[in-house]
């Protein structure tokens, strides 16, 4: 039976927001974006063109280029060149999440075997390599060197994060301060670059671009804190790959590094021979899951995440009242409910 | 006894030109690219400055800034430009190395451990992802559109060959267009970059950068047939690195491509059985050296480099005879007699 058509009205109205709907105000640039996507990663050299096809047609979330587009037609952006930059930040994107793979032994990630599982080690650090200078050479085809620089900064960053966590692998003893300086570097600074780029295409527009670079950058942080949780939270089903792969990687995130300082010796011992381990040989996923959880950090960090998320809001107080400033503060919303 | 002044005069206008005699032109432009390259990978990563330490403390041949630094002087450019760019391009040559030590999971480089084996395979492929990434931002210091293009499609290429030969490891059916395909790609087109570098800074040449990258790419392709024929001549003292390397690493070079065609089946298995073990298990270095010496596939090869380098001279045939123009035909002159 079909639904009167004003309680539909009615009932749309009060509905929670979806994402979907937010998503429909840049479809058609999505869509343009796995276009171009598909261009950018063409190649005469076989193993490039298959492994990109694999890479590209496995179901990401394509958030960066999402953010990237929403913020471009807040600024009434609406040409070729934030097509071309969103591709480009999902190509960066993925280079890292290649590379990391190799780092990790990831055998699977959005429930498919990595590249590296497929392709091998060696293959894959050459396929992350191109991947990263064909995206900056795609990014260089709208002669904007404010874009080039914005994207090679936050690259840099990236790596130097990637570097700091991978060197305090293992380590009990990661504080609180840095760890946020791992994660500004290691994902905020790309949201924050993709969320900005907009900003920086003709006419250029310096307070846009301050705004939307700290919207992203906050975003970020909220997303990468949301990540953290998800570790110990998440389902195999919903993520894609297994969970408590940060601790089983000896990885040390913020609801345990909070936790640490109030535990007695037995659960810190616990811990450690987890991070020694890099298994769940000598203590159980579940007697972590317990100390988060009787210790009360994983609902701290989730505080954390949503006063990132209003201030990423807070940021976006310079523009004027529209639809897409409706999604672009729906979108931390929607980053603290994901579930993958 | 001190030799007779007019004597020794008349032996240094006889005695081969050496490379140092050239190197001199350039020799306060080298020492600046030292401290470029020092500042540029100074870090507030400890590992990614102890690492960078290591990397351009060990001693490279410096052949890329020394070609773009002569070829800067060439055309009267005289500035911070081309110091810089001498430094970037350094930098992603290594970038390269390392990433490339670990693929063919090299233990020894110029006579020392590899990054891969001091820092292990994960922190090497990030401190690469970081040099690549970092050797872009800095080169963008210059403002100079056109330098970031020629650069990064130098390295996607380089990328693409290093996939292609990579793809082909192993394969005793590697022909010689592929295998000029592969180096073209692999090396020589950052030789091209590296030489035509300082015609896209102000005031722009394009005559000159069509001469110099002709120039440059003809030496790239030089450079490599004498590496892959070291790798059959040279010394592991010269070389700072084990020889035969390419053969144990299943990498099919010239001197053995143009052999196999004519050899009989005996000497094809021996070659088989080293490609397929990736070692001198079942067939021995000399062996190898007999055929490519009895096939007179090296004097070949050597010619095939000798007429590489005679093209590259040609190419400059357009600049008006100065020392400097004299240093750049030397040049391929001294990486013919490289002995490593």
């Amino acid at each position: 039976m079909s639904q009167h058509p004003t309680a539909a009205a009615e009932a749309e109205k009060t509905a929670p927001p979806s994402a979907s709907r937010y998503l429909d105000l840049i479809a058609s640039k999505l869509a343009a974006t796995e276009e171009r996507l598909a261009q950018l990663t063409a190649s005469d050299v076989p193993i490039i063109r298959d492994a990109s096809e694999y890479i590209f047609s496995g179901g990401g979330k394509r958030v960066r280029p999402a953010m990237l587009l929403l913020c471009a037609r807040l600024l009434g952006r609406n040409g070729e060149a934030e097509i071309t930059y969103a591709a480009v930040v999902e190509m960066i994107h993925n280079a890292t999440l290649i590379h990391d793979d190799i780092i990790d032994r990831a055998t699977m990630r959005r429930g498919r075997a990595t590249v590296s599982k497929v392709w091998d080690n060696s293959r894959t650090v050459l396929l992350g390599d191109w991947l990263y200078t064909r995206s900056m050479q795609m990014a260089l085809s709208h002669d904007n060197l404010e874009v080039i620089r914005r994207l090679c900064d936050s690259i840099v960053r990236m790596t130097e994060g990637e570097l700091m966590a991978l060197d305090r692998l293992g380590s009990i003893d990661l504080g609180v301060h840095e760890y946020f300086e791992i994660i500004d570097r290691k994902t905020s600074r790309l949201f924050a670059a993709a969320c900005s780029i907009p900003a920086l295409i003709a006419p250029t527009d310096p307070k846009s671009d301050e705004a939307l670079y700290d919207y992203g950058h906050n975003l970020g942080i909220c997303f990468q804190l949301v990540d953290d949780l998800l570790d110990f939270t998440g389902s195999e089903a919903d993520l894609g790959k297994p969970v408590h792969s940060d601790l089983r990687g000896g990885k040390l995130t913020l609801p345990l590094i909070l936790a640490l300082p109030r535990i007695d010796g037995r659960r810190r011992t616990a811990v450690e021979m987890i991070l020694e381990d890099g298994a769940f040989a000598r203590a159980q996923p579940e007697e972590i899951l317990e100390i988060v959880e009787t210790e009360g950090t994983l609902e701290e960090v989730r505080e954390m995440a949503s006063s990132y998320a209003d201030r990423a809001c807070a940021a976006l107080e310079i523009f004027p009242p529209s639809e897409t400033v409706d999604a672009l503060e729906f979108a931390p919303e929607s980053v603290l409910h994901r579930r993958s």
